[in-house]
């Protein structure tokens, strides 16, 4: 199949889920009081997103139990034990997304971010101490819902143990974000670090969730894992990728904003070992009078430099890597959709 | 006993299991990388704190399982089934202490309260953006630990479950708390739905939390919640009592400074309806220019108008209910320093 019917097929894929956790977000996370607080909460989560990691969820507890794509309902969804009850798979989806929501806000107070999915961010909308309790109220309603899958103890308490965990990755690697910030050089080692622990350990969540809660061999678990980190290591970068060169209007926010933060990725760093006087890109003394025009120079000199590439390159390895280890699971169409959504992760354009 | 030998007893008691949880805090929640990010996590943990709910968990276990104050060892702890393995309920003690944690460094953000236990608050030491992943960081913490007492799977669930509601109440009680500072009047009700939340529900999770962890009836967990509620609210309103009434040196923090931010209580409220003009109490426009006078001078007019002596006396009455809860318990030692720790709370003048 050709990338660009592949990534209409994979989109329609995306788009029917996304559809699914939009409808029962409210059913997970409804309105409650105080009214405003709840309000910032769902703020994020209403104002859309891609829902890449809740999809990537339901697609492998498709993958892992052989179901047609789309025929089973995600609430009652069978496992992979016989004479079991079913579970609730939507559960554990939308518990990622909420986490991811969550992450959103606090980060957004963090990087002073003003918009965010097209929408004011919610320190914004709301001040920075609404927005503080909003990103708390998530993070503990993330683990209600994650409780309320219906699966057996034993493994809805290792789901938990895996969510409990990722967070504290995340936490960690926001934190090494931010100290990069102050630091003259990062290797790329300690870059692949970073994201690894901010961005990558809840794809990994994502795709390997499933397996714990659906009674799946320990090695499925963990070749999950393996993609889902990859596949994240991979969106990550492409993200890198993304703010340097998808139009604002797109992106929901300043387009170039990373440049503009002095924030250390994989491009600035290869640009870097290229001799490229990266601090010297962007006057950063005065962000809110950087142009387009400065923008659009600084990214030349990145692609001159090869930079975009080393990162584009990069991002195509890993996921390379990522569909390598969905071999361990049977032969179906969800698994080519995994592969599909790893693949789409790096060709997307925003 | 009289209340000065009472209050001796309950206080070796208290100082006994904090001295056991200072020096295990280290075992379940050692330094981490980045380093900066655990320094800033641990640091409210370890500058002290008076280990209240900790206590209250580890003395509730002896109650349940009748066992003698102290003997046991709280890591191998027996429970109430037979032939059952030993549980881990100083790892229960400690996540509720670190979520106590968490609270109080996300609320000293929001309140720009500048002191907490005698040292500077953790975003004062160490800015707000690694304040609020510290808080972050203990929040998913006090899940793993959580996670990591060895109960069956089943009240290990249950146990976490109790956690993570908790944690979302005390979310949405700091909201109503922040949603006060802008009204012009609250009324008890509601400040007493606010301190539910906020505060009185920790204390249930705590009291409750072995009840589920050991195997005990559930009549049994719903009396100990409702003992760790009321004597909740009682520690909250004697919180607001020693904020008047205590010197800024031993509280730790300025004396006065609910007033100074224009925080709601019963104490206030109380006034209020006695035709005081509490808002008049403080120039609240400059508060760094608050002195110590103009505290005193308020504090009297709250006194005369019999405010405080009503919000200790709202605290003696909600202590005694929760006492009357402990009937479903046998009658143990343990029992009886249970109810003293409900009086100490609101005998305590720090």
């Amino acid at each position: 199949m050709d990338p660009e019917a592949r990534a209409q097929t994979v989109e329609d894929a995306i788009e029917h889920r996304r559809e699914i956790v939009n409808t029962h977000i409210d059913d997970y996370l409804p309105m409650g009081d105080p009214e405003r607080l709840y309000q910032a909460s769902r703020h994020v989560l209403l104002a859309g997103g891609k829902r890449l990691r809740p999809t990537i969820l339901l697609v492998a507890g498709e993958a892992l139990t052989e179901t047609d794509p789309g025929t089973t309902d995600y609430r009652e969804f069978p496992t992979l034990v016989e004479h079991e009850n079913r579970i609730d798979l939507l559960a554990a989806a939308i518990s990622v997304e909420v986490i991811q929501s969550f992450t959103l806000i606090h980060d957004d107070i963090m990087d002073d971010d003003r918009m965010r999915r097209g929408e004011p961010a919610v320190h914004v909308a709301f001040g920075s101490d609404t927005a503080i309790l909003a990103g708390d109220t998530l993070y503990s309603k993330a683990f209600e819902i994650m409780l309320d899958t219906g699966a057996p103890a034993e493994r809805a308490l290792e789901a938990v143990d895996t969510l409990a965990s990722t967070c504290t990755r995340i936490c960690e690697g926001q934190s090494l974000d931010i100290g990069f910030e102050e630091r003259e050089t990062v290797t790329s080692e300690e870059y692949l670090d970073m994201i690894d622990r901010k961005t990558a350990v809840l794809y990994a969540a994502a795709a390997s969730i499933p397996s714990v809660l659906l009674g799946a061999d320990p090695q499925v678990t963990e070749a999950l894992t393996e993609y889902g980190r990859s596949i994240g290591r991979a969106f990550q970068i492409q993200d890198d990728v993304l703010d340097l060169t998808t139009p604002s209007s797109v992106l929901g926010k300043q387009r170039g904003s990373d440049l503009v933060e002095g924030k250390r990725t994989l491009i600035t760093q290869h640009a870097r070992e290229q001799g490229v006087d990266v601090d010297g890109l962007i006057d950063a003394n005065d962000p809110e009078a950087v142009t387009d025009r400065e923008i659009d120079a600084a990214v030349e000199t990145l692609e001159a430099a090869g930079s975009i590439d080393y990162a584009r390159n990069m991002a195509a390895d890993l996921v390379a890597e990522g569909i390598d280890e969905l071999d361990v699971l049977p032969e179906t169409e969800a698994r080519t959709r995994l592969a599909q959504i790893g693949n789409y992760l790096v060709e997307r354009s925003y």
